[in-house]
């Protein structure tokens, strides 16, 4: 076999085989492939597309190209929840208490690291002071068994092709290309373990995808993969338009995730949150009907359960367990910076990717793998959809330590607000599950 | 200006400027764009195409990247010519001394090695004991003011942008992408500095070029590309889907040229010998009709004028001028295998791809830059197209020294012939003119 054949034969559109793929993802990451060749393969699959059978071959190389975890003696139901991404979301913060602390069920849950407007959910953790988020396997799979949650950050040796051809597409314009956004988000999800896994797919302004169309294509190409692959994957295709919540940033996130399992749901997080859950949990046999789910989620919240076992989580990752009392600990920006309304009325938008991007000029985000970001900087918009606002409201508060940039990102927030003289009708964030 | 933003823009069937072009032949060049990069802009063009302003951007950016050679001091009609490769193509041979004996007219060719089947222009002069094609740029100028005609290796500082694209392209497959392929041959024809430029564009089995419409596009992107760039480009389509002419090697090929001036001109290569030549001259203003030209060049060689131009270049490039007399002196092979007929009849066709991978075979042809190649082997085809056949009658010769593949050769050229109880009608070899 040879890479230049195959390249030419995806150039002719016509579909690669199974063992076509392994020959890719093994060479590349061997060294036997290069990657002007892997890129020029990369462009040819945007143009020419892969078919659903090709995409499942690719996420299988992937699979196979590192290590797998075991996790089949946690018990029946080991549960995962992967989100494209988006702005203000910390729906795994309060998804992971919740499920562990409904039954029969195990959290297990490997994360990378943010590269975009805010940092991702490891870096989230980190904001807790002294949160472990670099388990070994042993102790990651050890926790799990003893307490049915644990959240580490992703070794390179799960889906080492994945780091490597990602790398790749992110210097090569290949990054917006759906069976390989498929493949690269599945794959890791089969080799950390899981057997339940429900995807979170994102679409709007403040998502990687624009559009409802795209994210169906998506959502649908991983559900495929996953019957195929014989996993129980399960997508909810949810609106990115606004910011999930009233806090983007990082510890600032951590802190109304909190709020949430203490029973200050905002009505946006509750609805992808309860959605996300209801929607697993309903294919493992431990509930009859979605209500009963809906019932149980409401007893864990209120009764303090998934409180509990968030706090668990902590200790046993070593965190400081009193940031859940007090959000001090968490630490702190040296300034604040109100924004406020000159134009009353009701609050009809807010621009999640102007608020993405002013976090990141506050130094909520990185551009580079390894760069540092400020944990504590962020935004909490003081005002929301559909909130009254009367002339001199504040409507959002920055926080930041480095003022460098404060002047766009004052703007930027500025800007995302929009504001109408009647309410809005209700929004309806899940659009759409796929299973 | 960033390579990531305009593979994203070709990507998208966005066309680049000059600009960006040339942002992207400098910036490959002095390595600031990765090999990877370059790959994928290269899969995108293939796809999304280029126009023709963008192909003419190309172009020039790629004549810009090196040396030019400045031969306006020589005259006002310096000639060039350029093949797309054929089997059996010594064209360039009798082309140079003609032209350079009809007059006014200097002829400076530079030229590369051969990478297919049998060598290239250089290799067939280098067949000639102790011929220098390694002239200096001071050398090749000053040869053609003193005596109108020189030929040499090109050098790599000539367009050194194309040969580093050129072995990108042969390993990621995207050689045979028209718009590259016209900006690879038209920018070191200009490069090289000749204002009047005819174009030998193949197409068929034997050609690089499979289709005619192929070729048509091809023609036309380089001729227009000349028209932008203020150089008279002229191109005729030809077909090459048998041999040119019966001597198919390196060596075999100076002496069926050698033929050719003394007067024993194969009607194909005389057709197109001549069309060439006509067809550039008739846009100098030294002839009135084609005709004309046609007397010339009849002229030129009956009277053993275009014989002596070619003796006088070769005296001046150091090499052996008894050639001429006595092609013993160019060495032959240790071994010759003759194939025969077993089935009579006219000649209808001689596949000319088979007899090329049969040179190849006999060790006239590489596969790598540098390998050596042996400038003795190849074919000579004892039958041509409509020659009637006997039983047992020869049909080819090979020469070879390296008999490791001789059966396979054999086959190959056995089953390029086919044969029909009547003759043919006459093949027209000069498809189009495009100017």
């Amino acid at each position: 076999m040879n890479i230049i054949d195959l390249i030419e034969k995806k150039k002719q559109k016509k579909a690669l085989n199974e063992e076509e793929y392994k020959f890719f993802v093994n060479g590349y990451l061997n060294g036997e492939i290069e990657d002007y060749q892997a890129s020029a393969l990369l462009m040819a699959i945007y143009f020419a597309g892969m078919d659903i059978d090709e995409t499942t071959y690719l996420t299988k190389a992937m699979v196979d190209s590192g290590e797998n975890l075991d996790l089949s003696s946690l018990g029946k139901y080991i549960i995962d929840k992967h989100s494209s991404g988006g702005v203000g979301d910390k729906i795994t913060i309060m998804f992971m208490p919740i499920v562990a602390s409904l039954g029969d069920f195990k959290v297990a849950k490997l994360s990378g690291r943010g590269l975009g407007h805010t940092g991702g959910t490891i870096d989230k953790f980190e904001s807790i002071p002294d949160f472990n988020v670099n388990l070994t396997n042993d102790e990651f799979i050890e926790q799990v068994k003893r307490i049915n949650i644990a959240i580490s950050s992703q070794t390179k040796t799960l889906v080492p092709a994945d780091g490597k051809i990602y790398a790749l597409r992110d210097v090569t314009a290949t990054v917006n290309i759906i069976p390989l956004i498929a493949s690269s988000i599945v794959s890791k999800k089969i080799a950390s373990g899981a057997n339940y896994i429900v995807l979170d797919v994102k679409w709007g302004i403040g998502a990687f995808i624009k559009t409802k169309d795209e994210a169906l294509i998506l959502a649908q190409t991983m559900v495929e993969i996953g019957k195929r692959l014989n996993k129980k994957i399960i997508a909810c295709i949810t609106d990115m338009n606004m910011p999930l919540g009233r806090y983007v940033g990082n510890s600032l996130e951590i802190i109304e995730a909190i709020e949430f399992l203490k029973g200050n749901m905002p009505c946006d997080l509750k609805e992808i949150t309860y959605s996300l859950i209801a929607t697993i949990i309903s294919k493992t046999n431990n509930f009859k009907t979605k209500d009963e789910i809906i019932n149980a989620i409401n007893e864990s919240i209120y009764s303090g359960k998934a409180l509990c076992a968030f706090k668990n989580m902590i200790k046993n990752q070593n965190g400081n367990v009193n940031i859940i009392d007090d959000y001090s600990l968490l630490g702190k920006t040296n300034y604040e910076y109100h924004i406020k309304s000159n134009c009353p009325g009701y609050v009809k938008n807010i621009n999640a990717l102007n608020i993405a991007r002013a976090c990141k000029l506050l130094g909520a985000g990185r551009s580079k793998k390894n760069e540092k970001i400020d944990l504590n900087a962020g935004i909490y918009l003081n005002k929301h959809y559909n909130d009254n606002v009367n002339n001199n409201d504040i409507i959002a508060t920055l926080y930041y330590n480095n003022s460098d940039y404060i002047d766009e990102a004052i703007s930027l927030v500025g800007e995302a607000f929009e504001f109408n003289s009647d309410k809005q009708p209700e929004r309806k964030l899940v659009y759409q599950t796929i299973e």
